[in-house]
């Protein structure tokens, strides 16, 4: 097994994560946001913008953000839950236990303010009606993801824990690897890399783990499947491990045994090849669709532009798939500290698939991997 | 380990789902639905949703049914998997696939139809700013959880599959349950459990398992942790399995070792005896709440009223918090067929947490529990 040891960097220390800071970005955005000067307040419905804000990590709550206070809502499931992570991270907020008076306590906080920002990207039409309903003296004003726009900057605390993910990530590929060639079922696989993952210290899978085989492999987003992968394969392998919320992402893909055909040698370099040239385009200032545009370059020019049928890459955090995506409409600009997936491929019926990801920190003048697994396409002595 | 050995049936045959059935279901609903007699056809936006009426399991698509057209629209991703999975669900509709011509797309099956339902709970304020630019002819009519409504009544095919993920619940416990007295991690014996399910054949757990002990067991939705199960405590277990995306929910509570204490079988008896007075109130026409206030008054006639902190129970399906939610504010009638979950529980800061749960099918004068684990609080040997 020698050929796929992987001797990486011990796990990468976490530092601490500044709520308070996050607080007073946020309160510093209110004045910008919205058409016309801003707004006043902001309610929060969305779970992993009020994770960021404030440690609570329950499934239900809101929070009311004013210039003067933090008021977290939820219900009596959730009151010991919230009191503790509030605490641990270090924020004061109002907390407030109900289900049927949340329009009074909102109004209450609110008082005079009248343009309260709502994430209109969020909250359900029938949430809109209900606070227009509870608040009729306040203007709602629409806001596009505006919490999501704050989190494309991570600060050290969340890189250090997205980097601790992948670490655990890449340790946990390097020992279940050596399976591959023994005829486990994908669901085995999958299930082998979780417990790996478990055991090297993730507190939960970023997302449901990818293990697509033969003919699964030209599906995308396949799931586990009680198949047998058969020596002659392309594997497929797209996982993660999650350090406090933090979820990391790579993709990895093998034949399971023996020597690749031509035509899997072919696919695999090319997507090789692409990939190398996305990340190489990285770099604090790129256009966002510049990325896309260096990986679907490459395999138009070999041939496989049709092939590769979803954009190439995502930033990560607190989510699987946050801001910015990198895809052809794309149409922002990277920033130093921005955390983004390259994960280009290519899927052909009766041949397999082939996709490679990496996750790297944005930088000046280039970025950083925090994925380390070797790339090879057979790992395994043939 | 024989007091806890569980001998329970074979697994339950599967059933088959009947989509076209559903489909018709929707048609006849639709002129019901909405203030003003009834829409012309509806928008799905939410995935559930989606999957129950088509199969389609994607993250990404929504659904236009009218009169005469079933009409699915997705990305890239999912070209190859929605072909699929809509002729194994034996589901006859167009597909379209596209990112930025939905517009066009929903406007063109739409024709002359006017009244276009769409689900107010989930649609986002800004997809709803979406359609009605899209569609200017169109009135956009907000129909409160419709397709919700008809996936209470559960057909032989669903509940089939929800019996079935029960049972290897069932069987993954009695497996894995020997295990805790052995001092494991919370963290480990979730693993354990979760391995277990998979190993039986579950395709998926319904929801992330919980494995609460000692002073984590006082909070009602606490995750597994690192903490080390020590003989003493008490240890909340509550979990599932799905197949085919139906997924079971069952908690049982245990002391890890040894005796419990006086206390710890005065709550468990409680919460004991609560549960089976909710189990017993399940029938055909019986009023939702009814459900709760069984539970209730007996924790409040053990002087246990406030530590009951959340409600009674809820549907089961595709989702694991489906409609009805049996809590004192339901207003519902439960009818035969659906399926629910009665789940009292106290939670007491320092002596622990404990819940019981089983999942029934309701029927005429009572229930099936199709959850079969036995309910004994000490199940080692001491």
């Amino acid at each position: 097994m020698t050929a796929v040891e992987y001797q990486g960097p011990g796990l990468p220390p976490l530092q601490p994560m500044d709520r308070s800071a996050r607080i007073d970005r946020l309160r510093a955005a209110l004045g910008r946001w919205g058409e016309n000067g801003g707004v006043e307040a902001i309610v929060v419905h969305k779970p992993a913008n009020i994770r960021w804000l404030t440690g609570f990590t329950g499934s239900n709550g809101l929070l009311l953000v004013t210039d003067e206070a933090v008021v977290a809502v939820t219900d009596g499931r959730y009151q010991d839950q919230i009191a503790a992570e509030l605490a641990e991270a270090g924020v004061e907020a109002t907390v407030e236990i109900t289900i049927t008076e949340i329009g009074r306590v909102l109004a209450d906080h609110l008082g005079s303010r009248r343009r309260l920002g709502v994430e209109s990207h969020h909250v359900t039409w029938r949430q809109h009606d209900d606070l227009a309903e509870w608040l009729p003296n306040a203007e709602l004003v629409p806001l596009d993801k505006p919490l999501e726009g704050l989190r494309r900057d991570k600060d050290d605390g969340e890189r250090s824990r997205l980097a601790r993910a992948a670490a655990i990530a890449d340790a946990a590929l390097a020992r279940v690897l050596p399976r591959l060639g023994s005829r486990p079922t994908e669901r085995q696989m999958a299930r082998a890399l979780e417990n790996a993952m478990f055991d090297l210290g993730a507190d939960a899978l970023s997302f449901d783990t990818i293990v697509a085989a033969g003919p699964n492999s030209a599906l995308p987003h396949a799931r586990p499947t009680d198949r047998v992968i058969e020596p002659e394969d392309l594997v497929v392998i797209d996982f993660g491990a999650a350090i406090d919320g933090y979820g990391s992402d790579m993709t990895r893909t093998f034949v399971a045994g023996g020597e690749p055909t031509p035509e899997q040698q072919r696919l695999w370099d090319a997507v090789r090849e692409a990939q190398a040239a996305g990340v190489a385009a990285v770099a604090d200032g790129a256009a966002e669709r510049s990325i896309d545009a260096a990986c679907r370059s490459v395999l138009v020019g070999h041939g496989l532009g049709d092939a590769f049928t979803h954009s190439t890459g995502h930033a990560i955090g607190l989510e699987i798939h946050e801001d910015p995506i990198l895809s052809a409409r794309a149409v922002g600009i990277l920033r130093a500290g921005y955390v983004v997936t390259v994960e280009p491929g290519v899927y052909v019926p009766g041949v397999g698939g082939v996709r490679i990801e990496d996750s790297v920190i944005v930088g000046n003048g280039g970025c950083q991997p925090i994925t380390h697994s070797p790339k090879q396409l057979a790992p395994l002595p043939a």
